[in-house]
C-alpha cells in the first residue's frame, strides 16, 4: 500500500470510532440506536478526510481537525437522512442498506435528522466561533439552500445556473471541510484563501465526476438536469480535470499539500 | 399599562424587529421569505422573553440576551415547522395562517425547518462555546428526543414517563432560555443553578397549563396522553400552582428577579 492509501485507511478508522462514539447524550437507547444507524454506512469519510487533511498540511495534528471532522460528517449524515425521506427522493435503500425511515417510519427519519444536525453544532461547540460560524453557513445557506435549488429546478437550467445550484448542495459543505482543517491549524488568511478555492474547485469536479460516472442515467430526458447533459460528456470530463488542475495548484503554497492532492485526484479519478 | 408589561412590550417589539432580520444569506429571495415567513407569526415570543428577562435579572443588559435570544426563538420555530408537516402532526394552520407546506410543499417546509435550525446556530456563533453547547443540548437530547418520546408514548403512560417526556420536549429549550440568559449575564455557578431550576420548573408549569386549558379535549380518550388525564383537572392545576412557587423561590436569590417572577405567573395564568 502507498503511505496516501495507509494514511486513508488510518485516519478512517480513527474517524469511525469517533463516529460512532457521538450521539452518546441522546435517550431513550432505541433513539439513540436510531441516530448511529445512518452514521454506520460505510461510506467514503470524504469530507472529514479532507478537513483532516488540510490541517496537516498546515502541519497540525489530526486531533486537532478532529470536532471539524466529526461535525462535518455529522452534517453531511444529517442531509442524506432528510435527502432520503418520502418527501425528498423516497429512497428506500442506501449503500445496500434499509434506510431509516423505511424501517422507523417517516417521522422517525425526520427526527433522526434534526438530532443528527443538533448534534453536528454540540460537538462542534468546543471548538469555537470561527469553526460553528464556518459549518452554520456551509450547511444554511450553502446546503439547504442547494437543495433548495435543487427541487425547484426545472429541466431547462443552464449550466451557470447548475453550477449555483452544486456549489450550494454539495460544494459549500466540501468548501468548509478544507476551511475548517485550516482553521484547526491556525491557518494565515493566504493559507485559508487557498484551502478555499482548493475546496471550490474540489467541490466541483467531485460534482462533475457524479455526472460522468450517471452519465447513462442522464441520458433519461425526464431525469434531472446534470453537468452532462448542459455540456456534454467530454466537456464534462475536461471542466472536471481543469477543476483538479486549479484545485492542485492553489494548494501548491501550503508546506505539506500531498494528502490534499492525492484526495483531490481520487474525486475525479474515482470510478464510483 | 404597569411596568412588567410595558418591559414585555418594548422587548418583544425590540426581538421582532431582529427576528426578522435573521436568514439575511439565505438565497434565492423566495426560500429566504419562506424561511421568515414562520417567524412573522405574532407568537408570545416567550422563550426570548425569558432569556433576556433573566440576564436582566443579574443586572445584565438585554442587548447582551440578544443572540441567544434570536437563536432560541429560531430554533423554537424550527421545531413547529417540523411539528406541522404531514409525517408529524399534519397542520395546514397554525394561529389562523396556513403553515409553510401547506403553501409550497412538505420538501420545502423541511428545508424551511432545517434553515432555521442552521441559523440559530449561525446566530449563536458569536456568544461563544458555553451558549452553543447549551443550545445544541437543549435541541437534540432535549426537544427532538422529547418528540420521539411524544411520538412512540402509549395511551396508557404514567405521569412520571409523561414528565420526562415534556421535561425533554418542551421543558429543555425553556430551562436553556434562562441558563442562556444568565450565561450571557456572566452567572455564578449559584445563580446558573437558580436559574436552571426556575426553567426547569417553569417549563412543567407551562406543560401543565397547557394540559388544562385542553382538558375539554382531553376527555377524548383517543387522544394524546395528558397530564389531566393521569391527575385529573384539580391535581393537574396544584401541581401548576406548586412548580410555580418553586420556581418563584428559585429566583429569589437573584438581583432583581422581578420580570422572572412575572413570566412565570404568566405561565400558570395565562388563558391561551
Amino acid at each position: 500500500m502507498d503511505s496516501f492509501s495507509t494514511w486513508v485507511k488510518a485516519r478512517r478508522e480513527w474517524l469511525e470510532v469517533a463516529l460512532l462514539e457521538t450521539c452518546a447524550e441522546f435517550e431513550p437507547e432505541e433513539l439513540r440506536s436510531a441516530c448511529r444507524y445512518p452514521l454506520a454506512t460505510g461510506g467514503k469519510r470524504f469530507r472529514p478526510l479532507l478537513c483532516v487533511a488540510a490541517c496537516e498540511a498546515l502541519g497540525g495534528t489530526p486531533e486537532a481537525a478532529l470536532l471539524p471532522a466529526l461535525a462535518l460528517e455529522l452534517v453531511h449524515t444529517f442531509s442524506l437522512v432528510h435527502d432520503d425521506l418520502p418527501c425528498m427522493d423516497d429512497d428506500n435503500y442506501r449503500r445496500g442498506r434499509p434506510t431509516i425511515h423505511s424501517i422507523h417510519g417517516e417521522a422517525v427519519g425526520m427526527l433522526v435528522g434534526d438530532a443528527l444536525l443538533a448534534e453536528a453544532f454540540a460537538v462542534l461547540a468546543p471548538a469555537g466561533a470561527q469553526q460553528v460560524r464556518e459549518l452554520a453557513w456551509a450547511t444554511g445557506p450553502g446546503m439547504v439552500a442547494g437543495q433548495y435549488l435543487d427541487i425547484t429546478a426545472t429541466p431547462d437550467i443552464g449550466v451557470a445556473a447548475l453550477e449555483r445550484l452544486h456549489r450550494a448542495k454539495t460544494g459549500a459543505l466540501i468548501r468548509a471541510s478544507a476551511r475548517m482543517g485550516g482553521i484547526a491549524a491556525n491557518a494565515t488568511p493566504e493559507q485559508l484563501e487557498a484551502l478555499s478555492t482548493y475546496g471550490d474547485a474540489v467541490g466541483l469536479a467531485f460534482q462533475l465526476q457524479d455526472d460522468v460516472l450517471d452519465a447513462d442515467q442522464d441520458r433519461d430526458p425526464t431525469g434531472p438536469p446534470s453537468f452532462v447533459k448542459c455540456l456534454g460528456l467530454e466537456a464534462t470530463r475536461s471542466r472536471a480535470l481543469a477543476e483538479l488542475e486549479r484545485a492542485i495548484q492553489a494548494v501548491q503554497v501550503l508546506p505539506d499539500p500531498s494528502r490534499l492532492v492525492s484526495l483531490a485526484r481520487f474525486t475525479v479519478e474515482r470510478s464510483g
